[in-house]
């Protein structure tokens, strides 16, 4: 079942690592069915080089249990089901530990946009959710790191701002598809990146104005969008 | 129309992404005709690994209407047909948001010539140009970038200095034709890059003596030029 | 002799490469065979492109006297030795000067917990060896090497933290097999490099609380581990 | 004439890229012939994908004259020329932009012994030559360049620490052979980035004890050398 989709996965994991994000074998993406009842993802602990897209486990939405594949799904599973259930427009979700942006997890530091590149992608601060307490890590740890992003979320909208950075641990990132959600895991280590060396020349660095952050958000993701070919992307 | 310069300009955007500097379509170069009644532009929000000369958009130089190609020219060819317009050596303009010297142009500070790496390719500190108003944000936002880029050279040979650093955007650089500017926007990222490792290991660095940075930019690029072998560059 | 030692030797020195973890002929890899009498590792200085399974050394752990091999053991042979006769646990060593983790050890910082990539690989913080006296560099300089690691893991479980800092030099890591040693270096490195930035944007930064730590090291490692799908790694 | 040595010297220059030291064509490599009468050396501002053997220009030693070769040798040949006249035990010179030592050379901070790696390639700090004046600048160059570094090393060993920094400018590093020369540089650039991560950890971080310099230094070089297979290095 959902051949398309394990392809696209399998794709989006493979790509995840030719864009230089993963290390050993941290990071997962997975993805969602049309129908929205199936959730598609990486299994646990595989090494990419032989990952092939019958490696991938098909999970069930409302259930979390496995109906397709011979490997256990990755261990951050819970977490993503819980943020497709809450989140109706998104499709595909990734998590890495890339680490310019895991640096700024780690140091419980949101990344607010410091220039066109990050609002290119991301319509404002990409926030921290933050630490979990000692019950919630001992009792449903990956369910419990999901409540907390979407606890983090209230009031933002998460197709505008399609990250977030978990305390202490590592970033999410999501999208339409799983390929999406790729492409904005990328564009936020980038992001990271350039902000760690903004910061070093200038520490006081504030965000830019909202109607620059705006304009460059909107002229790709906003109705009257004119960047690219005018795909869907 | 234009093969030849398709050529050129496909390879340019391509040398783009070997050097390191392209993350996903981050990134056009375009090349003037030798007339300059054409620019050739690398399409918008294209995937690199399947861009061919064909893919390649031939827009008029002073109306800006597209002339030829099936795809819409780079969102940011408004920029590019002003900075033709009014430079007269120009033949080729790269835009990246290659991460180091984006880490300036976030940061709003200018380049200095920091040693003879710099002072090989820019006679000169590398400049900002000044943030846009709300206003110029709002309507026709690429052809005012271009427009505080030509305020800022007010004074300035931009054959000079080849390169700017948009405020709270990302540089343009730019040459005698396609490659030349992109081998003037590898130099910045690369200058960029020991710039910010050197003001981390001296804090208060000045420029280089004018002797010096003279002395090396007229090495490779004065009436004198002695550094390579005589063919133009 | 120990053919398929000396293969997955001779792919585990051949994988630090892969990891960008080596630079010139700087690191060597070591593994113990089953029962725990015999060292296969490196030779000394000896270039990576060429290497091959028959290039291995082939050492008595009691003796230390090679026993096979036309080439000289890795010059840090004497170090590995007494790492595997205390520890009963370790069967595979990986020493490398790996950029990140060889800065912490130059600083003679100890690296402690600062997220959970650390804890998925080190059930706290990664120790630093002391420097050596001049009589210890003097005499038998690598043995100590080896004492001053041993020294520093009083109290403390190599399995459970399995890398260390040896001051004014570099890391050691190991695991059960020649393999897993290599993937302790990579995630020490990739430790090692979030740490500086994260200390970069929050200088004060201290270790994340024990309660996640624990969570995520038993998650990979406890008794009840549940990442990966259930082989032994 | 001096076929093999061409070889190497067009070898040691694509090491020079593969191991990631050069950015568009800023470095070059030469080499001495067994009777020291004549340096083979890289071609000014070529590009380094098509370069072969045949395209080294021969140079007579003594009158800096091009001997063999239509290509114009590179613009630095006349500072090699000087180093090789002053120093008997020198056969390969390197000259690199590369980042990091091009960081600390932009600082003009000399690069002290921080540890084993920089110990087991450089038998001390690496000095800092003197900005040229104007004068020097203005006449004789590259001559000059090759002046102030002789000067710098009045009483110290070029072949106990082969390299150099040259203020505002970039590194220098020597050794018995074209292919010796390109080890040290790239030691030298990854001694410099672990020296920025280590001050960044410890800013007052002081050189290691001299006797540890010495042990790791005379364990590769010295008369009682036991690393490596015992072959010239």
């Amino acid at each position: 079942m959902l051949e398309t989709l394990k392809e696209q996965v399998c794709q989006a994991n493979l790509d995840l690592v030719s864009a230089g994000l993963v290390t050993l074998t941290w990071g997962n993406v997975s993805g969602l069915s049309d129908d929205r009842r199936h959730v598609v993802i990486k299994p646990s602990g595989v090494a990419y080089d032989a990952m092939r897209p019958e490696h991938m486990v098909v999970v069930d939405l409302k259930s979390g249990e496995r109906v397709e594949g011979d490997l256990k799904p990755s261990s951050d599973t819970a977490t993503h089901l819980l943020l497709y259930r809450a989140w109706p427009g998104v499709g595909g979700i990734t998590h890495t530990h890339s680490p310019k942006a895991t640096a700024f997890a780690q140091a419980r530091r949101e990344l607010p946009c410091y220039g066109t590149t990050h609002a290119d992608h991301f319509s404002g601060t990409v926030p921290v959710a933050r630490a979990l307490t000692q019950e919630e890590i001992e009792t449903a740890y990956e369910a419990n790191t999901g409540h907390v992003i979407l606890e983090r979320f209230e009031g933002l909208d998460p197709i505008a701002i399609p990250a977030v950075l978990v305390a202490s641990h590592a970033p999410f990132a999501w999208g339409k598809s799983a390929a999406e959600s790729v492409k904005n895991a990328i564009a936020l280590e980038a992001c990271a990146a350039m902000a760690i060396d903004s910061l070093t020349l200038s520490p006081s660095l504030g965000p830019v104005e909202d109607y620059l952050l705006q304009k460059h958000y909107n002229r790709k993701h906003g109705p009257g969008a004119y960047y690219g070919q005018g795909k869907p992307h």
